[in-house]
């Protein structure tokens, strides 16, 4: 018989997601988060990969300099080796195998906090309470720190209750959830070979406290670009005609881009949501920069989108002779429908414990579609949840914060799956 | 000795003008003109070239279906043969060798009419009297049918002094000089070929009555060019992005090309004249066109420019996966500078009879530069001249008119000419 | 007991469209098309209304000269009035009132054709068999025809069993269906006060021949608008910066126009259809007209996207300091739901006749919408008909034709119908 | 007798010169340098005047911010009052009254760095002599330090040689030459009263090594622009109609900024330098700024360019419906035509001693034309020199040096001009 869940005290899920909370970093930059983890797994006795040996091709990566200037002021260290990670190979990878014939189940977890600097005022708890964020520009303000904080608890009752559990465990912390960036580069690692059934999920959401959401839908595909256009400067008085003006090509770039996203086929969207162009008053402006994102409500809505949007670019650069790069600086796939059965067996299970709704919205996007359609492309099934709780300040917004009883109920769902999934 | 000019009667000139008039045509259509002056150059006892003999390379050619309809609308016959003229290979050329040793003096009278309704009320000198124009959409506006009237008239005083003149003249009749396409076509076909001196010159242009200007400058190099964007039409509502948009394109091409002349090198000009795209209301408009038009105080302003301008064209194409074609519809080159000792010579022969002003600005383009950077490659001279007249409404408007006195003053600067070139 | 269908001839029907195809009238311009159908109204015994007592206001409304051109070019002549026909108050509105108490049914035909030339090969059945439109650009290329024709039959059927029918009668047929102009006009004259129920419907639109749709969706509300911008001309070499550029707003104002249309709250739509601007290529622009659409999946869309129209088209005027302009060319509200217990009750009603499907969608805009909201708004209820045939060629080509035995089918449903809201 | 220019010691010159040019500051923050210069003057024997009492309206201030953070990092102290100057209220002016009657003669030396970060290499001088700018993003890179060096020993020497000399000499030191800054603000507080000639001038520019040009011309009127505007964010995906785009308003506001500068009336010229906009990638952008400058061959042209540019920036804004606002960061006016006579005077004076040249263009802006056109409207005359001199890199660029035997030359030419003001 498993040890009970009864036995989880929610103070001690409250603290770790405090703990976690302080040392808010975004993604590629989560130094401290990923060792704090790997602390943890260790201690509950797991062996685990990291580093180089997750990753593929890391999309959005930040520069050198911020990775250096990030490590340098937080002046980790370990016996364990821990140089990749400060590279930005960021995320864990924790396995248990029962040895006993059995499924495989996955479950992933994002770490990775948002670029937003906390709110510093008695009305908002984290602040009060002393326990926001200490780095600067950084703040779990989406509730990945309660995520890693149920992923987390969850590894230690599967080691806990592994002579009661069969088959194969593989828990991933995804580093680089905001901005899509990290899924793709973990399954093009192989971490999602040979699983069964991937269960993973996110807190609040827009859906009400005790509420839970079985088979989310409404994944958007998106891709999110970084593009730069590169001129000649020149002296706007003296020689206008001699310089090669990147702002224009950008400015006519950003407004012939937003005339494309009107699709018959399906709802798609984009946005220029920044752009940064020249170097002085007085100087024909040589360098520009774009970062924008496309979505789509299936992949080819999506695709014919970005292709679109590639045909503007290059035309962009053409008009003004200036040069262009293109950066995919992340990107998620739709998920365009669940498996049914599944979802119904877990609805099935779980309804006699909470108020259960199928099929909502998502709204946006999550790469954690990249991991549920890898697996269900080799014939195993997966299932998102949305865990309702009260929320303070929107998602992303510098007074985010939520009722952590979520914690609580989250953390069962997942065992309660599991549970279901041994039988 | 000489005919004299005395015998010229005004009111000779004033009749054939009028004639003229009224039977304006615009460029490459003047086909009633064209054979009228042919007529009476054989009259005159001239034998003359005319049709495909003389042209090369026709711009900004009119549709075959606006030859054939205003060929049908005229229906001329003549015992010669007319068939090319009737297909747009207007205007003639006369030559009259005196068999004496001597120079070639040439000289160019441009013919056509302007596409502009001639104004019908009594405030209007040629509606008034008659001789309004009786083609809809084609006004002599700018005075070339005193143009022709001056070199008709020319020509018969050169046959009836033959034999008191030396060498060879060339007389040339020049179509489509508005929008500056025709004077490249007979240049091409070798009709400025061992010119020693080329006479020619504009009446109006803002100079004062009874002011001659002898050597003009300020001729802008230009270049007309017609745009063409071909996409695909879909349905506005059900299908939008199926269509390639052919109107933002133009529309985006248009912008961009006015963000282009700011020139250090010399004064540039850049102009989207029309733009005309789509197909109807609720169709993703497949087609556009553009009429623009670049200039510029040097060539190598104007190549820079046009340089700017393709890159435009393609860019704005690509950006919107659009076709796109252009045709250049006219040019002009600049005319850097004039002969100084060759302008001198005239102005000191004709300042006992005229008030004179050398080396005025044209400012603007006229084709004639073709002509007389041709003849000055080759070793020859060339000399512009402005004829100075009162002017009723400027220019290309439908109330265009001018005191016919300066008719007789420029058939008497070109004679005059002829006789110090003949010294 | 009523006077039977099955008396009712398909070639009557047949010869009657193809009369109505011949005279083909576009939308304002239905002057034969009126008198035909009034000769034949009162042929049948109706009293009816039409001309000015029918209309409020007409928009997108040709010029006088267009409606003089056409009044000359077929000159009709009647011993009834019709000068106000020929000033575009076209359409007619037929009463049947039985005498006795009962409910009041409204009817709608829509009579006008569109603005496409008619394909003159014999692949084309109505040229072939020599019913091709008459009349120059004007093409009953949406069946239109058909429509006339069912109406007229459904009124001659009324008509010939009045004395079998309870109630009044209502049978509108409206003028400039196409761009969505003439519902506005009839609606708010007056024509469906107290009516109970109200039957349109449309013959193709993609539904399969012998299948019928009852109760159509997916109405999308619309506005029609044309922008006029009116700036200065000035001569673009000589002096550009007194030119006060309305190409330039216009293009502006297209590019940006575009950039509109994302929602999250539905659906939406924006198309610049056309754009025509510029007097000549060496003149600064200062006319310039564009035709545009814009779309919404409800009322709220479409009131919020045409509130952003107009910002960018003030803009884009003040921007380059010219006049605009704008007209409403047309309009349609959305029907966002149907009375589903009235659908039923035809459907069920119908269905031992005809394969039935509830609910489909339009998938464009009709202004019939204005009919039905205006019914319901006062407590009645509406339906609209899809008559599903084969097609040659889509809706609005040059080759459309269709099958005429839905011809036959429609009068049936409509006459079925009818008698089922008798019982 | 005056004491002679040859006791001036070339080296003293040059020390002096890398005094200054080691703590290079920036417009409004020359804090050190305005010290520095006080109490050179101090130490002279001058009483002079300096924080708010020589100030008006400042243009282009940087912020409270930047000037509190350069405030610290210098850490000055001084027995006199220093407080204004740390609040931006640069610049000295000097006055030396001789008590016999006789002219004023102002003088002008700006004495503001480039925001350029100097180049730390051995192949720069400054550089490898030890001299090189102390300040990051600050370097005198434009020769002001030469300026402040020749102004410093004028003013010795005037003080020096002060019963020698009769009159009044007003010695200006301006801040913020730098983007046209300073000077407007100095004319408000009516430092030029009562001048009878102002000499001031510049070393390099382009002009040959121990060439002098008396009399320069070609000051093109120009406005220095920061254009704010100010939408509203929203979620992209979710909600993008909530939005209004500031970054799509800056982008079709720089594009048809950028259409405008075609002027027959003279040349013109208008460069969006930079533009920033946006805060996130998936947020519909709220915020965008754009700095500009516009410049014309005369007032007439500058203005009316500034008229067209306030209306693309007001019609930009009002048609994606956000607010916008416009500062003015500098300006400076033409400066027609100097006065022959007085030029010719000085140079007469002159030539004996260098080779002269005169009327030669700046080909840029000087916000000294501010000061000249305020003394000669009341009368008085002015002498713009430009100082020839061997550069090393051009003006502004991270590796500018120049000659030092310059500082000598343009020391000698202000005291010999004002040796012979004083005949």
């Amino acid at each position: 018989m498993m040890k009970e869940g009864q036995s989880m005290n929610i103070q001690h899920l409250i603290d770790m997601r405090r703990e976690f909370h302080q040392i808010a970093e975004t993604g590629w930059l989560e130094f401290e988060t990923t060792i704090k983890i790997i602390d943890y797994l260790k201690s509950y006795g797991y062996d685990i990969k990291y580093g180089k040996s997750i990753h593929t091709i890391r999309m959005g990566l930040p520069s050198m300099d911020e990775m250096k200037n990030h490590a340098d002021a937080i002046s980790l260290e370990r016996d364990y080796e821990i140089e990749e990670i400060l590279q930005g190979y960021t995320g864990v990878v924790a396995t248990l195998d029962t040895g006993r014939a059995g499924k495989t189940i996955a479950m992933r977890f994002d770490i990775d906090a948002n670029g937003v600097e906390e709110l510093k005022v008695d009305t908002h708890k984290p602040a009060k309470e002393g326990f926001a964020s200490k780095n600067k520009n950084a703040m779990h303000a989406c509730g990945h720190d309660g995520h890693i904080t149920i992923g987390l608890n969850i590894a230690k009752w599967l080691m806990d209750n592994k002579e009661n559990l069969n088959g194969r465990y593989i828990i991933i912390f995804q580093p680089a959830e905001e901005g899509v960036r990290g899924a793709k580069s973990l399954v093009g690692a192989g971490v999602l070979n040979s699983v069964d059934y991937l269960l993973s999920g996110h807190i609040g959401m827009g859906v009400e406290k005790d509420e839970l959401v079985v088979g989310t839908l409404g994944f958007l595909a998106t891709t999110k670009l970084d593009i730069y256009f590169d001129g000649e400067p020149s002296h706007a008085g003296a020689s206008p005609e001699l310089g090669k003006n990147a702002l224009l090509a950008a400015a006519s770039c950003a407004l012939n881009l937003h005339t494309l996203p009107q699709f018959g086929a399906g709802m798609s969207r984009l946005n220029v949501g920044t752009l940064v162009a020249g170097t002085g008053r007085n100087v024909v402006p040589s360098k520009a920069k774009l970062e924008i994102e496309t979505r789509g409500e299936n992949e080819d809505v999506n695709e014919l989108l970005k292709e679109k949007v590639k045909h503007v670019i290059e035309g962009s650069a053409l008009a003004f002779d200036v040069k262009y790069r293109i950066e995919i600086a992340g990107s998620a796939p739709s998920y365009p429908k669940y498996n049914r059965e599944f979802i119904d067996k877990i609805k099935n299970y779980l309804e006699k414990d909470y108020t259960i709704s199928v099929g909502k919205n998502l709204g946006g996007s999550e790469d954690v579609t990249y991991m549920m359609n890898e697996v269900e492309r080799h014939g195993g099934k997966s299932v998102y949840f949305m865990f309702g709780t009260n929320l303070k300040g929107s998602h992303h917004s510098n007074k985010f914060d939520f009722d952590e009883d979520v914690l609580l109920m989250a953390y069962n769902v997942y065992k309660k799956t599991i549970e279901m999934l041994n039988k």
